[in-house]
């Protein structure tokens, strides 16, 4: 295979070559880190630097960070701690999330709906931020948790997590921020946004796969999601993946360290990207906010009028270039876009829109090259169309 | 560290050399396997064939495999199944379960139970074998399903899931068979126990932590456990664990090929060892069945009366030898071993017993040094209580 440009890393990202040497080096620690004999014992003391390395990522304390298999499962995981307590009666037996969480955060809210449990999805404005008379509108005694993502996946659109989380607590309501898209592309502070759960995913910032993180500030209600050993304060069973939880550990150091360069790197990749193809490419719409401040810097998405997102999708793929029509967790569905649809784009657009999202092993040359093979795409695309 | 014998197989296992090289071999192949460009599909293929060698590997159809992040979410996951079903208004609302499944079906039974749902332990005989008469008696036009374990943790004893299965359905319930510790130990085939359901773990046989497999028979009733994503057909959502998916593939593929070995050499380990311990330690009693038939080939589980497991354990870790009081999911609780008190073990004896679990890269010269070091352990372990 030649030139292979990789402009997905909202989807998944490769591994740091830091994080696999890591992973490799400690592969002799194979030990059940429950267990008493040494090995044992020196596989837990790994996964305890692994703790801190994530809590310091996030700025959060060490013992709220419980590993699970990745960001779906702390998604699900906050909602099953609430569906337990409105079980037991608890009066506070509403839940609120934005319409454009991740499918980890809507789909278990609508199977939670499904079987009799109140659910309300807070709407975003056109930019897919969150509209916060609307949400604080939905606030009430009756609210047990609210769930916003910190950036989204699809648009790139930053939340106001810091405002939503003040106006969740002071209707007395528990706050979840979903951080998977944010984490090792802007800062993320529990202690800033307030939020009283976080979720993250290791191989959303180069670390490996099956890895995450669901955080649980100190004295929130905690409840056992999976059952069975005593792994995680009893909290979530099953053998520690202990490998994976030393690659996610070196993932968040790495995340931390380079902040501040990434963030300005992957901002100028993106730029360039949008303005180029505005430059060359007629009937354009750039999805998401016009606000810098309230995008994620890798994230572009563009829709393209007259152009089908899974035909340029794959044109551009036979050209070495991958990228995405959305969330990957949608793939296979004939829909459009909910989280394009929810900021009011229409059927159409939402149809042909792609998502290029730049990660750590992206170059300014990934760029050109694209800018060269997207408009005659694009073109040929919409010639097609008009064909029809 | 000089010599280090790891006799915790049954804890988790090393990974198999060929597993680890084949994983490297493959860390290139990370894109997100729902993505529809090069890398996602590719990455896909992978995990199409890894699904085939797993269900190749249990005798099963690829369509049944889903992959979990391990044996305890599987088994979490049966339970959420029929809850749902319940919950639902089934007329079958009962569960039977033996009493000496894994933590992570006897404590999501008990959870199920708190909540007011029917469960029923089905005992078990002085060999911890399951007590066909008591357990059909518990049969009824009530019970939705049961879960029967194909060999024991602990004390590796192999139930009569044949038997089992049988009875429960000539009740109309479904069959659910943990087969975690039996894998890569004995065959394990879906048909011809005849289970609906059946879970494993990779780690287990010489493959990664973190991944795991539901297996479920055509047209048996699957709910999603983990919603999102449209992943496992919409039943487990999540980013593949691309990586974890193609070393449990080659760990099946592996275990297939050398089960019949596997299982010889681990028998004479195991009996060379029993031997060993009562030709040359008095008061000693194995536990589990005297039944080779009924035996996990690696597993053998002591009682050494008038001394203390734990202290056993780490005397035998300061020689450079890694064995376990009982289930690595039970550490940190100072309660004697369940399955050993089930099977009628008296608290002080289950207190003072060892589980030495023999795996792939043990060899009898293991054995050996293992009888050099243990009798003078247990003596002076026996003469400091006697002394108190």
């Amino acid at each position: 295979m030649g030139r292979y440009i990789y402009l997905d890393n909202n989807g998944t990202t490769e591994m740091d070559a830091e994080v696999i040497s890591f992973m490799h080096q400690y592969e002799s620690l194979y030990g059940n880190a429950s267990s008493m004999h040494s090995l044992g014992r020196n596989a837990a003391a790994g996964i305890d630097w692994a703790r801190g390395e994530v809590a310091k990522l996030i700025d959060g304390d060490e013992s709220g960070v419980y590993f699970t298999s990745g960001a779906t499962e702390s998604n699900n995981t906050v909602f099953s701690i609430f569906r337990d307590l409105i079980d037991d009666g608890s009066s506070r037996n509403r839940i609120v999330l934005s319409s454009v969480e991740h499918p980890a955060s809507i789909e278990t809210a609508k199977y939670l709906r499904k079987r009799g449990y109140n659910v309300d999805f807070a709407p975003v404005d056109h930019s897919g931020r969150l509209d916060l008379d609307k949400y604080k509108a939905l606030m009430g005694d009756d609210v047990c948790f609210v769930s916003v993502m910190v950036g989204n996946n699809e648009s790139g659109t930053i939340q106001p997590v810091k405002e939503a989380a003040e106006i969740a607590h002071s209707s007395g309501a528990y706050f979840h921020t979903d951080a998977t898209q944010a984490i090792g592309k802007i800062p993320v502070s529990v202690r800033e946004i307030g939020a009283d759960y976080l979720s993250l995913s290791g191989h959303k910032f180069y670390g490996p796969k099956g890895i995450g993180v669901l955080y649980a500030a100190p004295s929130v209600p905690m409840r056992p999601f999976i059952h069975g050993g005593h792994q995680e304060n009893g909290m979530r069973a099953g053998t520690y993946n202990n490998q994976a939880i030393y690659g996610l550990g070196k993932a968040a150091e790495l995340a931390l360290k380079n902040i501040e360069y990434e963030h300005t790197m992957l901002w100028q990749m993106r730029e360039a990207l949008r303005k180029g193809i505005l430059d060359r490419i007629p009937d354009v719409i750039v999805n998401g906010s016009d606000n810098p401040e309230y995008c994620l810097p890798g994230t572009l998405n563009v829709s393209f009028a007259g152009a089908e997102g899974e035909s340029i999708l794959l044109y551009l793929d036979l050209e070495g270039i991958a990228v995405s029509t959305g969330s990957a967790c949608a793939t296979g569905s004939l829909e459009p876009s909910y989280v394009l649809l929810a900021a009011g784009l229409d059927t159409e657009l939402a149809h042909g829109s792609i998502r290029f999202s730049f990660g750590r092993f992206n170059t300014m040359e990934d760029v050109d090259y694209v800018l060269e093979k997207l408009p005659p795409i694009i073109d040929r695309i919409r010639k097609m169309s008009t064909r029809r």
